[in-house]
Parts: structure tokens; C-alpha cells; sequence
């Protein structure tokens, strides 16, 4: 098959089902010149400035990031737990009501479906903030074919996230000096002129932040505001998940880096599964499997040479002296490096860091690459 | 919350996880405008014309559709039929191998999960061309929790739709004249080159043509191109479902028209729900007592007056003297009918044909609508 570059200038069409959110007309206003669609619903991805510019702004002062894509799908009732724990090889018998759990969720084969981050509202009810696929519909088959007691559903909750290091300083002028008591990966109700609002320290970066989960969307543009006015002393902007800090954090994406085809263990996810013998869940004997003969291949970053490369609309194909080595799964131009980089999933025997690589980029190019850990330094 | 309007100018981002396809250097090649994401994958909804001109164009020509984003979700093995049958009301005990079916999937409480074409390949064997949500996570899902033995997967196939009043003579001058012994909503296997491919009577517009579902990617631009030669004396072009064909035509789309909040009944798929009592499929008992209690609304056509809408990115209100009447969910302007039109949600008191209702349009506007039965003439 020919490399299929989808163009840039190609407009998202709109409908109902590319649902809008609470804070759309904001993002709207402000100038929003890129969409992604996760979860059927649209996630600002640019505002027009570079990717770069929002770069350096996002590692200094402080964005809101309208991540209401972002959907819950809520467990509620007797078995709650019970479905929980059979969705996800991570062990969550000792995860404590307040808590945000990372978790692969993986099917019968131990293929990933889904990488939500679990909250554990309390020992009958959780949320799982999910990924870009429908796991609704998973939880819904499997409570009705195992016969739980369990309420499913998508509830309105809309996280707002706020990201940056200014984002401590921006969130005590809303919510008051509480927010210091918030750790990382913790939660607390907050008072939102009279509502309670679930305020996670948590984000999709790694210049540290918080997730407001937004319970109802009539308040929506009222939070917005009053984070945009109290934003302004310390340089607030719109923005989003930036493709760049993103790919040097190590941070993964589903249907990016990984999808149904790759397993936890090659997912370097191997910290969130359980060993444990009596702890049952669904994959568990496929996922020992895995486990015993060692991950065929690995998530690494690569570092690459030449101009700034296209974006990775398909995977780019890597090799060593003319053999497979593995693929590339996002690449982005890094101003702070100065280099191209990449995350990918790296064969067994070109996994090694150091180990260089020829990247077959989208723009016909071949480029000198060399593996890397994550986080990419 | 206030009106979101979705700006006609944002792009679509660009990332593996919006999947492209087989025909995607084609699409690009003569120039898509518009994209839309359906199951993770680009859906082309725009070549740079008018919605018009593309609608004149159908009604006359033969146009190119690449509806790759109408996944297959496979079922294969023992239980497989079992499995289709519990996930739809449509009572597929009478369907022959090569048939077309048209099935709404509910859940329990009889909530739309999706309204896949089935196609069924013998009685251990069907695909489910789906709209847009992860059924085969549901799919998985059952079958775990049911202990079924079947297989679960999304194949490798991409239908090219072929539609329009020329869509015989071309597939024809491809195929040969065996394309004409197909019959509406039926399949058979047709030589191309060499390889056999499922050719169906089928496709989302009233127009007339076919669905090519191309089980080899390596093949998408040999396949599209032999389209497009042999079109040329049938002013070919490249195209995407028409949104003044569909509304005018009365063709639903899940997540516009309907979700998981409403029923088969009031989507007006009642001829697709079996009544007979020996049937076991799921949501069985909530949908009896749907259909005994009568459905609270209707899916309607509206003509409503005023200069051209703009596109329904939200839910348009709809009134009847101050009174909640339902809502649109799609609108567009009809060149042919000199009018706007739009496909919605009626409440019980307000659903007859003719009816008056006020249409509190995006742009502010009020306008005056009209009840319309489906298609709208």
C-alpha cells in the first residue's frame, strides 16, 4: 500500500455525533484551529500558534485543556468492584476511595482495549475515565453475560484540565489553598460557588496539573471563566495534550502507540499487572503466557535525524540492515532536543537502548535513528 | 448552556489513532475538504464543492464513496449465530447465506447500541458493517460473559461504495454483467483480477448501487482506480454520503438521529423487532413493554422555512406554543425542495404529519417547521 499522508487542511465536518462539550464555545471564541475526536467527541488539539510555541508555553506558565473527551464510564453497585477488578490485571483490593488508579484493561487474549485511569469513589462505585474506545459497551456485555448487579453508564461529567506549573497558584485562586492538600493521583470535593466539584491532581503531561471532573454541564462556562479571569496574572491560554512534551514524557496514547494487537507486558504496563495467584481477572492466563516467554517487542522512544519530520498518520516502518526492527507510531520535531522523536514498538532484537535504527518516514525519507528509554531526556 | 456552534474552519488533527484507509492517497489526491471520524477512521465528507453540486451530481452520475469506516465486526465458529441472535430483535432464523440484513443491536433496556448492515455468510459465519461504536467490544463482551465458542474480530475489509443512477453500467464495465443478477440487499462473490470480492446491492443513499467489501488492502488503489478509469465516460466522481440525499431520503444516522437513550420503536425499526415469543435475543422484555405502552416519541422529517441553516452541531430545540415538542437533530437546506429540512425526535403530542412546531435554530433565529413522514417528497 502507498503511504497515505492525510493533508492538513482537511476541515472535521460537523454533526451531532462529533458531540460538542460543555466548554466548546469558549474554545470556540478563543480561536480553536485543530479538532482529534476521542470518544466521539471533539478535543481541541491547536489554537492556531505553533505546536512548538504551546510548548514552551505549557513547560512555563499554566493552560486549561478542554478534555471532556475524556468520558466517564461509571460502576455502580454490589458488584461494582467485582467487574472492576475482572476488567484490569491491576490489583485493585487496596486502592482507597479518594485514589486514581492508571490501569491497562485487557480482554480474554490480553489485548489491550482500553488504559483508563480508574477513580475509586468508594468499594461500590467507580469511575473509569477512559481512553478512545467505547468500554461502556465491553463492561455492558460482560455484567450482562456474568449477571451483575451493577449499574452502567456514561454519566455528564466533563474533566477540564490544568496544566502547568502555574496550575497549583491558578487553582488556589478558585478553589482556595485545599487544593495543596490534593496528591498526586488523589482526589477531593472542592466548593464551586455552592457545587462540589471532584478536583484530581492528574493530567496528560508531566509538568504537573489538575483534572477538574465537571459534573454538570450547565456549570461549564461558568468554571471556564472563573478560570480564565483568575488565569490571567499568570499568562493562562488555551491548549491540549502537546504532541511534543508528550512524546518525551514517554506519555502513551491508545490507538497511537498501542491498540487490541499489543498486549500490557510490550505496553512497558508490566508494574500494573498483577502476579498475584488468587486475584482473578479476565486474560490472566494469557497474559502469564506472555509473561513467561518474555514481550516479542517493546514501547521505546527514537531519536532521528533530518529536517522536521510530517506527522504520523500511518505507522512508519523501521529497519536493521534491511530487516524489520519494528514501527514508529508518533513522531513530532523537538525544539528543546533539536531533534525529531518518536515513540514506537521496537522488535526484541533492536530494543536496546542505543541500537540505531533507519526510520522510513511518510516523506519518502530514510533517516538515521537511535533507540531510546522513555522518559526521551 | 450556551449554543455551540462548531466552527466550519477547524482541522481535522492528524495522528495513527484517526485511522486512515486503503483509498486514502486517492481521496487526498483529488482533494478532500471535509473529514469525518467514524470508528476511528476517516470518513471523506467533502471534495471541495458544494453540497449541492454534490447532491445534483448523485442524483445523475456515479460517485466514489470510501466508506472504509463502516468496520466489520466478525462472528465465527459454532455459536456465532446464536450471538448475532441475541444481539438483535430482527429474527435472523430465515436469512439465507448472501443476504443483506439491516438489525438494530439494543442492550437490556432496549437502548440503540448501534444499526449495523448483517451480512451473512453461512450459518457459523457473519460480519456486522457497522455505524460508529465499538460493537465488537460488546460483541467480546457477551460472548465471555455467555462462555460462547466463537471467534471475534475486526477483518481486514473496506468497503468502496459505488453510488448513483450510473452505478450499474460502471460496476458492470469492472465486473462484468454478472452485477446485474445481484438483487437489493443481497451479495455475491465477483472476480477481480483475480481474487474474489463481495460485492453487495446495498449502500447509504437512495440513489441505487453497490458495496464493495475489499478484503485485502493491497488491493484499495487497484480497485479504486479501475473504478475511476472506467468511469470516466460516466462522469465519475469522488463523493461521500450526501446529507441533503439522506435527510430528503429519511436515512438515519446513529449518534445524529439516535443513541443509547432511545429505542428501536421510536427510531421506527418496529418492522425490524420480531414479536414472536419463542425469539430469545437481549432486551427482549423491555422492548414488549415499550412497544405495549406505545413510544413516548417519533422519528420525524421537519421542513422548516428561512434563509439556509447552519449544520445541526448540537441538538436544535423544538416548541409548540412554549411547550417541549422534541428536538432536530440534523438540518440542511434542499436546493430541490427550495426549503430547509431536517430529520428529528417528536414528542407523542406532537408527531403527526403536518403538525406546526418552532425550531429554535443555532443561529438564533426562530423558525416555522412542518411534521413531515419519511422520506420527505
Amino acid at each position: 500500500m502507498e503511504s497515505a499522508a492525510i493533508q492538513r487542511t482537511a476541515k472535521l465536518a460537523v454533526s451531532r455525533r462529533q458531540r460538542s462539550t460543555p466548554y466548546t464555545p469558549r474554545v470556540e471564541a478563543l480561536g480553536v484551529s485543530d479538532y482529534s475526536i476521542v470518544n466521539h467527541t471533539v478535543l481541541p488539539k491547536g489554537f492556531g500558534r505553533s505546536i512548538e510555541e504551546d510548548y514552551w508555553h505549557l513547560r512555563e506558565h499554566v493552560q486549561l485543556w478542554d478534555v471532556s473527551c475524556q468520558r466517564q464510564v461509571e460502576l455502580k453497585g454490589p458488584d461494582a468492584g467485582h467487574l472492576a477488578q475482572l476488567m484490569t490485571p491491576r490489583d485493585l483490593r487496596k486502592a482507597r476511595a479518594g485514589q486514581c488508579l492508571y490501569a491497562p484493561l485487557i480482554d480474554q487474549q490480553a489485548g489491550m482495549l482500553n488504559d483508563p485511569v480508574i477513580l475509586k469513589h468508594n468499594d461500590h462505585h467507580f469511575w473509569l475515565s477512559i481512553a478512545d474506545s467505547d468500554v461502556l459497551l465491553w463492561a455492558k456485555g460482560l455484567a450482562l453475560g456474568y449477571g451483575h448487579n451493577v449499574e452502567l453508564r456514561e454519566p455528564d461529567v466533563s474533566p477540564l484540565a490544568v496544566q502547568g506549573p502555574k496550575a497549583d497558584a491558578l487553582m488556589e485562586a478558585v478553589f482556595g489553598s485545599a487544593v495543596h492538600d490534593i496528591r498526586f493521583f488523589n482526589f477531593a470535593w472542592l466548593d464551586f460557588r455552592g457545587h462540589p466539584m471532584l478536583v484530581a491532581r492528574s493530567g496528560y503531561s508531566k509538568q504537573g496539573g489538575f483534572e477538574i471532573y465537571l459534573d454538570n454541564s450547565a456549570l461549564g462556562l461558568d468554571l471556564w471563566d472563573a478560570l480564565w479571569e483568575a488565569g490571567q496574572p499568570f499568562a493562562v491560554a488555551p491548549g491540549c495534550p502537546n504532541l511534543i512534551e508528550r512524546v518525551e514524557g514517554g506519555l502513551l496514547s491508545y490507538g497511537n502507540e498501542f491498540n487490541n494487537e499489543n498486549n500490557p507486558i510490550e505496553c512497558d504496563m508490566d508494574k500494573y499487572c498483577s502476579t498475584d495467584p488468587d486475584l482473578e481477572f479476565i486474560g490472566k492466563d494469557a497474559l502469564a503466557e506472555i509473561r513467561a516467554q518474555g514481550p516479542a517487542r517493546s514501547i521505546r522512544g527514537v531519536v532521528f535525524d533530518g529536517d522536521k519530520c510530517p506527522p504520523c498518520a500511518n505507522t512508519w516502518r523501521l529497519t536493521v540492515d534491511d530487516q524489520y526492527a519494528g514501527y514508529l507510531s508518533t513522531a513530532v520535531w523537538s525544539p528543546r532536543l533539536k531533534s525529531n522523536i518518536a515513540l514506537g514498538m521496537l522488535e526484541k532484537n533492536y530494543r536496546d537502548a542505543g541500537n540505531v535504527v533507519i526510520v522510513e518516514c511518510s516523506d519518502g525519507t530514510l533517516r538515521e535513528g537511535v533507540v531510546s528509554i522513555l522518559p526521551i531526556t
